[in-house]
């Protein structure tokens, strides 16, 4: 386990295959264009040039959901944003490769785009997405949950508010990377900085038109995912079609720069909150409504457009609940997934709002949360199930640990400490593709000399998914954590598992692991001190011993628990409290530290489940100073590389306390549930409500950056 | 499965890891001397020696064999052969690795030694192995079935003759190779040109002090073992501590001339044979007595003594049988088992002595050898229980082939035709090391791709033990070669297989195979067309598809069948037909055709049963007419290289004919036997035969070199 601290880690790119050529891709220079035609003779021409392809070589769409498949490879007529693949090539070095690049000749008929959701509305004729059905309507959602209208009607107040959240991305230190090999039978495999090894395996027999039982996808170690390596990428497919073509190994790695235009990172939301409650702070309705600007394809859309409502209806009991949420195809690189999908941005308005409702109420914001909190073993007002619920400790432990009746609204002018909560999923009841096959499966083997071998398609993207099958399992079969190995995130070696997205991997393989141990543990028997010579015993007796189990989502009264998207086995619950100084002369914000409680339900490696909770808070904290993945006007990045984009470093980030709550879950695995995306949810709310306890200013837009608090200052002195 | 021959296949020195180191042994020049003292100092102050290692540094010994355990991976005290290693050193580089070699100071007292195993059991006090228990005899065996001197007495006629074969060696075209890989957990990984990886797996954890379960072995493409790589190898145990006190990736490749010191080849044998016989050719009684060079150290000469006496009760019905067998230790290289270990030189003897009975009873050869065939399901008289046997239609297919009633004893002075016939065994009763556990086992799972993934330890070493697999599992599911994909030869990947040696592969892992495919058979049910559809139905229903198997070997009245060392589940049968021409003045003799008949039960793979007949034919000629793995006085080998060693090309080798044979046998997957060893035994027999044939006179030693054909020639003509 201590590949990546030693360096022994082997990532996608550090793998050198024999005869191994550079692949790379060229990209539109135009938000949006007709392709009129692509010369690549000059190109085939150029010295070491081993194969050219275009958008023809690889017609077949994609996407990684299956009702909204609109992606190619590359470009067919028309590209939608700047930085759409539109050819690719494959040369024996990085020079040659350049070189063919540069000889590619596109002829682009420039057109108009749209770069803002609501210019994007407001202009159904400049299409972004051919696909899309109804103008520039990606996906729109409209539910509504008990009374609302009633509700509002009979409030003793009402809270409304816009809000907006700018888009940022994952910039994972590991830039996207693939290798293609294709043998001579005809058989692929394809190594890639993947979390979704499964979906792609799915992808590249589609769009290569090769038998799927041919295809080999392995997933080295990963140098960070956080959402931005959940489907597909032009690169894999491209470094798949060009080694077959080209019969040699070839690599593709993004640039920097490639990784910002690949992106499918935080969209950027507009949001109105409407919260009504009675006097006493009891929450009556919250209605919000939803503009969510999904760059030009629809990547996980659909879904980003209903976490973006389906998630609020927790951790607070809310008696009516009604969202609208529209998603708009624009002329940028798609957004995707990112840590806390779909949930970060409105979590944020929302608990901006409870502050504001707890300072209307004159109610501290803790005891406002507190006296809302929902409880365990409940049902939301949208069907979700909740197991477990430590959201109340959660909101002692940062009450306590903090030191927050010392400080709220008691610190000096520029000083000041702010709340905020929220729940997550741990996985999805159903899978991303519609079929009955168990969601996550593990074969457990047990070698005569001890080992215990684990297989298994999960992704450790360093979240720490092989350690903690490690850990289950040598709980389970009462062994040495020394003595387990663990082989993942290999399509061939291991069975299926969806991969590593909406936080399932813990609660859907650790279960698996726990079933693939039950049978082991009946043939073992009684192991005694040695464990070899029981299993020994055992391989005399039965035979070569292993244990296969799988992971279903459990079904309730002949529904999947819960029922609709968004619902999951079980969910985390995370407070925060955050303390800030606020410079009112250059509007700098400086988060002294953040407190952060988190109901893991069990935690089966309490230092990842820390990292986990450090990770997330600092992500978060990032995203509420810094981060901004903007455009100019033409389509270009404002800054794609990490000099300009602000990503947090550690010296930025602030003191971080994980407080972990357990609260196990009957779902989980030993209890546990998901510690790796809820706990960013409140960072950004906690820093916006402590500047406003700081300084009395309520800033509604990320990020928090000087000049906007400055604004917001001079707003409130004027 | 075309990786050889496009080139892709990936051998252990074709492997690459970041930051390995080059690994030396530095070898014993003397034929026997005590170790006064070594100073590796100069080494270790080498520039880019970065390890020096000296058998105090492996002091625990091991051998293949439990009972025989008599190797260091260095040398302790004494050498006891030319080319022993006494030290080892890894280096940044080649040249730094040889300089520190060169630096080694060794302080060696030369010793009387014996090269010759006369003079080895003359001089008793001149102790070759230290751990030998009686004077230098390494295992003595005399066993007696029926009444042999009875049947002497009675017999019409008794031929008694004294035959000698020369030792002979591998010559696999891939020199050994080893890389050791530690990570800072103290795990292992060995890469390696081995045909055991699972004893190899024991021997490191032994020999290391390391938990077995710590160690993994892989197993990459192997470019031939022909038994030269069934035991453990100084480099590996070298590789394997280097890399953990280096802690880097080491690699030990044997040059070619270590290739030849580290030997474990075929045993040169002085045999005296005694066959009595009835008129009419029924054979009464065979009696043997056989004196085994050993070479210096144990391997699995256990083995080889019984087998030398063991695998002759077969093909023909002996009423009474008699051997006894000494294998000695002398000052050289030790021997160990080649292709058709331990009975292709009594074979030899035998089919020699078969073919001076005929001619003593005016008989034609062949009809003698169909007079005294065994037939199928009978027990020989050393308990041995054959089931299938095909025996007569190999000498039917032989005799038709080759235009055997038109040629033999009708040709010119000088061409001629010869006959032989012989058996050998499909695996072994007994593992290794006894333990009740299977002594093979295969997984099977199911993709729901469609995809059909084989793990099993089996080693592939060009045997086409892979493709065996493939092919059974095939037939077994129904569906396609293509959607198959074997992993093996990898210890902690795998479940356990003993390993590629004694044609134990296809019997053993192929049964495994069939019944890891059982219980899938019943999950998947009516299959129809479409496999992949058939696995996701299955899978829907019975979660993650995996089927296990294992092959032990069957109890017959509660004990192993046969019950004595050389028993096996089935037993192959083989005759070959040779035809030469002898050059009376050169004494060269030309070998222009073999023609081989093999009863290999049921031939799963028609291509690899012919190769395999085909090479085992090539490689029987090329020992009976060139090879001589021989020494000078001083134990310093006479050609270790391969322009002194005469292996034969396939510019050399005689047109073969391959004539398959199947009688399907009860115990074998799909009824097959084996076919990789067998074929081997009858080739030097019916060249000698027909060198009888050609010019009249009686090769009893081998190699049939123009010299010594020209030495007979005379003798016969004085």
């Amino acid at each position: 386990m201590s590949a990546k601290v030693t360096g022994a880690a082997r990532y996608t790119d550090d793998i050198v295959l024999p005869r191994m050529a550079c692949g790379r891709i060229l990209r539109a220079p135009h938000a949006r264009a007709r392709i009129r035609a692509i010369d690549v003779s000059r190109a085939l021409a150029t010295p070491g040039v081993l194969a050219v392809i275009t958008g023809r070589d690889l017609e077949t769409k994609y996407g990684i959901l299956p009702w909204t498949e609109d992606e190619h490879a590359l470009a067919l007529e028309q590209t939608s944003y700047v930085g759409e693949g539109v050819a690719a090539l494959a040369a024996i070095d990085e020079p040659s490769a350049r070189a063919g690049l540069a000889a590619i000749a596109v002829d682009y008929e420039v057109l108009p785009a749209v770069l803002d959701p609501e210019e994007a509305l407001a202009h159904p004729e400049i299409k972004v997405n051919p696909s899309a059905r109804e103008g520039n309507v990606s996906k729109h959602v409209d539910l509504s949950f008990g009374d609302v209208e009633g509700a509002f009607a009979n409030a003793d107040v009402v809270i409304e508010e816009e809000y907006r959240f700018e888009s940022n991305t994952h910039a994972a230190l590991e830039p996207h990377c693939a290798i293609g090999d294709a043998d001579f039978d005809g058989n692929l495999t394809l190594y890639s900085s993947t979390q979704v090894p499964h979906y792609l395996h799915r992808a590249l027999a589609k769009v290569l038109g090769l038998g799927a039982e041919r295809i080999r996808v392995i997933q080295p170690a990963v140098g960070g995912g956080f959402g931005g390596k959940s489907e597909p990428f032009d690169l894999e497919l491209c470094a798949a079609k060009l080694a077959l073509l080209a019969r040699r190994p070839v690599k593709i790695r993004y640039s920097r720069e490639e990784v910002f235009y690949a992106h499918r990172g935080r969209h950027a939301m507009k949001m109105r909150f409407r919260t009504a409650a009675a006097r006493d702070g009891k929450l009556l309705a919250v209605q919000s409504k939803l503009l969510i600007d999904g760059g030009a394809r629809s990547s996980f859309g659909v879904v980003t457009t209903y976490y973006s409502g389906q998630l609020l209806a927790a951790p607070y009991h809310l008696p009516a609940y009604a969202f609208n949420a529209t998603r708009v195809f624009t002329n940028k690189p798609a957004c995707g997934p990112k840590r806390g999908h779909g949930s970060v941005q409105p979590r944020f308005a929302f608990e901006c709002q409870l502050d504001e409702l707890a300072d209307c109420l004159e109610l501290d914001p803790i005891e406002l949360r507190r006296r809302n909190a929902l409880g365990s073993e409940v049902t939301t007002i949208n069907g979700q199930a909740i197991g477990s619920n430590g959201f109340r400790e959660c909101l002692d432990a940062v009450e306590r640990a903090s030191g927050w009746r010392e400080k709220f609204r008691k610190l000096p002018f520029g000083r000041g400490v702010g709340v905020a909560g929220s729940t997550y999923i741990s996985g999805t009841a159903y899978p991303i593709y519609p079929n009955e096959m168990p969601q996550s499966a593990v074969i457990v083997k047990l070698d005569r000399s001890g080992q215990v071998v684990i297989t298994s398609g999960v992704s450790d993207i360093g979240q720490g998914a092989d350690a903690m099958l490690a850990r289950i399992v040598a709980k389970e079969l009462g062994c040495s954590l020394d003595a387990i190995r663990v082989h993942s995130g290999d399509t061939e070696l291991c069975p299926v598992d969806l991969g590593a997205y909406s936080s399932r991997v813990t609660m859907m393989a650790g279960n698996a692991a726990i079933e693939a141990c039950a049978s082991l543990k009946e043939r073992l028997g009684d192991i005694g001190s040695d464990f070899a010579g029981a299993v020994q015993r055992a391989e005399a007796k039965f035979g070569t011993l292993v244990g296969v189990g799988g992971y279903r989502t459990k079904k309730l009264g002949g529904d999947y628990r819960g029922g609709s998207i968004g619902a999951s086995p079980a969910y985390s619950f995370t407070a925060h409290v955050a303390e800030v100084e606020v410079d009112a002369r250059t509007g700098f914000v400086h988060v002294t530290k953040i407190w952060v409680a988190h109901d893991c339900g069990r935690a089966i490696n309490r230092t990842a489940v820390a990292g986990q909770m450090e990770g997330s808070a600092a992500m978060g904290f990032g995203e509420a100073l810094f981060e901004s993945h903007a455009f100019h006007a033409n389509g270009v990045h404002r800054g794609p590389n990490l000099l300009d984009y602000k990503l947090a470093t550690t010296l930025d980030s602030p003191e971080l306390e994980a407080l972990i709550v357990e609260c196990p879950d009957p779902a989980g695995p030993h209890g546990a549930k998901e510690a790796g995306e809820g706990p960013l949810h409140p960072s950004i709310p906690a820093i916006a409500n402590a500047i406003y306890d700081a300084v009395g200013v309520r800033l509604r837009a990320l990020p928090f950056s000087p000049e906007r608090v400055l604004a917001a200052l001079k707003g409130r002195k004027s």
